[in-house]
């Protein structure tokens, strides 16, 4: 037995997995509208083929073997990880992991319609189905009365528990909330009403493709879509796709989308070459994923060094809405606070607060005796609550994210771990790199190749506490998130310390 | 053991070929240009798993006990097909199999980037290996001294031989050249220099969508896109797409690639709901699929009865260029007769002499010692005997088609093959039905539906003659397309008899 017998596995693993991205990808961007009851079905049969094939009897043998044996770092992992995931799929019996795929493609289209109806009834049997079977399957994998959510958790972000996050949520209860506030309080009020004026669709994306390019998106192994909600997928490092989503009378919507996604997608690209086309060729976790995103989104592109050379360049594009706006009023524009219901438009500040909601919501269905008519309530009294607005329809209420219909659940938290670990590198490197200046000088190569060496091409092999350690010496630590939110929004808005 | 034992197996074999599809479309669509090599594994990986699915053991005790149940028609003919896949497979080892599509992926690419830099040079040695593979695959299936060629021929359209191709070409040749050469002695000239004047791409995109629809395409089940060769393909019977490929100096280029395209799309979109998912559920010839495209491309597209409530819509659309083009130049213009140098771009009498020029090129591959260094010259030289013309360079010479590098060798002659069904099955409906009349009024709706009682619906549960004898009473006849090319361009060109 030796390591090149797992490799036969492997290709028809990351094969597999890769088709059923591809179907995933061309359900969101191509596929005809009424295709998908039938093609449901191949994606039925190849998921439950991907399911079989990492669980094998044969793979199972091999992998214990192989845990002995003198392999590579890299090879180590995959074996770690591997083993890993079948303690995670093989307690799930292989026809209810089928039938459960087959739910969540129909749930995402059942989604995509109630939304657009404003119609929760229609999602809501398909979305108590998601949560029930992933209830269940949590409990399959339960030990030790660990909680049902910290299961899921563990998935996507290894390490975290509920009682950390509790502790992480609290403090920016206790910090952002008074911020908010004063913020609402002040006098300082900013303007961006030229934002929306309307911005030629097509302009957009030519602007759009041009700043992706400019932060690094490389179009030899990616290409840039449309989609109803932006996301980033991949079949491995050089073949990296980013959607956004494009509307006529925002500027700034697409532009964010766009330059957050090529966050994502930079991650994907910088992988090592060996590990491409393994289980752990890819990002380490959600909450490291969202913290290059975060990263490339917040602290970069909402930086003023980042616009000092590209502000002139986006007026000249959009002259007759822009010519008049100054360069401080845009700074101000795209960093102007404001509780709103949407999520993915949310500014900086207050975008953890939305997913606190979400966090708190998937805590009580899991352990609480939830009735799933009380959602929609339940999610606006929250709405007022933390934020002071309540949704008028559950199309911007509890309809508005994909995530439940897709069987993302426990997955919101690492919107806003990837926020605390984006601000703690960002604090590390501006110490010990020349990343301001690389900001302010477009050297994007540089700034790619540091996260390429000290996290991208690491793939899955450290989690995010091992890469954060070997990369600045410390632990998760959300108190540099605190600090940078604090530092900027006081500065923007005039406060008082 | 019963039937439903082995939808197991189909439903496994539909679903890789299904991907297999999708990879395929969306290398060609979208998928950016470096990602092929890595992505290569994965369609090297499902190719093996769906060759192992096909010939596994289990499947082919089944079938063979299957044979002998009391099955229905369309079961039967899984059964059938599914046999006499085998029998072609199973001679081939598997990892030749792999081999020999990883190699067709890489082949497409190479003679892409070939094509653009008139490099045969660097297609070659593919080229070679792709006709040596084929040669070997053939000999592995030779039985009873059957030339190797016709083995490979009735893949594509079974029942078909040597024999009865030449026999096909030598009456083509016959009666084609000569009314050729007429045509190009007579005083009667046709000006359609209207057609290469400037059209807007967006504005063709808007007809050419326009136009799939009236015909009968159905966008709930369908897409058309974009890609350097137009082709259809579909992954089940609600998703079917088709390509074109819009020339901004040239009109008639990518509106009739649109109808041919979405007259195989009808073809597809016909099938029906029970045969959708199986093997069997697609034409079931590639010479019927051609005879379906070449129905709506030619005698339809091509006909004045089709033009006269179009034609004024097309004029209005492009204004400055059509205005003063009257519509029987219009229909003079979209039927002239002029040899050129690209298949693709052919007009309707000159096409099959494209065909055979390649059909004689495979023949003489097959069987006799070839020195792949020469084919460019001999290429160029048959050009020159049957069109009278010689291509300048390789690009619009021998390496125009992709359908060598993609592996489809004897697929040829299925082009000549279905337009000769084509005006076969038009003869019949003409005298039967109210075809004209149809064409006439936009009735398409009826003429799909016609089509689709009496071809499309039964996929490949009959061959291309046993349609042909249950719609028409007749086999296979070439002499309504002789008779239809005749009556047709005599009149064009007011020749006499």
């Amino acid at each position: 037995m030796s390591y090149q017998d797992l490799v036969k596995y492997m290709n028809k693993r990351q094969a597999l997995n890769g088709a059923l991205t591809l179907f995933e990808w061309d359900q969101e961007t191509t596929a005809p509208h009424k295709s998908i009851d039938k093609t449901t079905t191949y994606i039925g049969v190849l998921s439950k083929e991907l399911f079989e094939t990492i669980t094998d009897e044969n793979v199972i043998k091999l992998l214990h073997e192989l845990e002995n044996e003198d392999l590579t770092l890299s090879q180590k992992s995959v074996v770690k990880h591997w083993l890993k995931d079948i303690e995670r799929l093989e307690q799930i019996p292989a026809d209810e992991y089928q039938a459960h795929s087959e739910l969540l493609i129909k749930a995402q289209h059942v989604w995509s319609e109630a939304k657009l109806t404003n119609n929760y009834q229609a999602f809501e049997p398909y979305l108590k189905q998601i949560f029930e079977n992933e209830k269940r399957f949590a409990s399959y994998r339960q030990v030790d009365h660990k909680p049902l959510y910290d299961i899921l958790l563990d998935d996507y972000e290894p390490g975290f528990t509920t009682k950390e996050l509790d502790a992480f949520f609290e403090q920016l209860r206790n910090e952002i909330v008074p911020l908010l506030k004063a913020i609402q309080q002040s006098n300082y009020k900013i303007d961006k009403s030229y934002n929306y004026k309307e911005y030629p669709i097509v302009k957009q994306k030519l602007f759009n493709k041009y700043i992706a390019q400019y932060i690094g998106f490389d179009y030899n192994c990616g290409i840039i879509k449309e989609s109803e909600h932006p996301f980033t997928t991949n079949l491995h490092n050089c073949d990296v796709r980013i959607t956004t989503h494009y509307y006529k009378n925002n500027l700034e919507s697409a532009l964010f989308s766009t330059i957050h996604e090529s966050g994502h997608a930079t991650y994907e690209l910088n992988i090592a070459n060996d590990l491409s086309l393994t289980p752990i060729g890819t990002g380490t976790s959600m909450g490291m994923h969202e913290s290059q995103s975060r990263f490339y989104e917040n602290m970069i592109g909402k930086n003023p060094l980042f616009w000092k050379n590209l502000y002139p360049k986006l007026q000249n594009v959009f002259l007759n809405n822009l010519e008049d706006i100054s360069f401080d009023r845009f700074m101000d524009g795209i960093n102007k606070v404001e509780p709103i219901l949407i999520r993915t438009e949310a500014d900086e500040l207050t975008y953890p607060l939305h997913i606190m909601i979400r966090y708190e919501i998937e805590k009580k269905i899991f352990h609480e005796d939830i009735d799933y008519d009380e959602l929609p309530r339940l999610w606006n009294e929250k709405y007022q609550e933390y934020l002071g607005i309540t949704p008028k329809s559950d199309s911007e209420g509890i309809l508005q994210d994909i995530h439940w219909a897709s069987g993302s659940i426990a997955y919101f938290p690492s919107y806003a771990i990837g926020s605390a670990v984006a601000a703690q590198i960002y604090a590390y490197m501006k110490e010990h790199t020349h990343l301001e200046s690389w900001i302010e000088n477009g050297q994007f190569n540089m700034i790619k190749a540091y996260l390429g060496e000290h996290i991208h091409q690491y793939g899955a092999i450290y989690n995010t506490n091992e890469l954060l350690i070997k990369l600045t010496g410390e632990a998760f630590n959300p108190k540099y998130y605190i600090t940078y939110l604090k530092d900027k929004y006081i500065k923007i808005y005039h406060l008082k310390r």
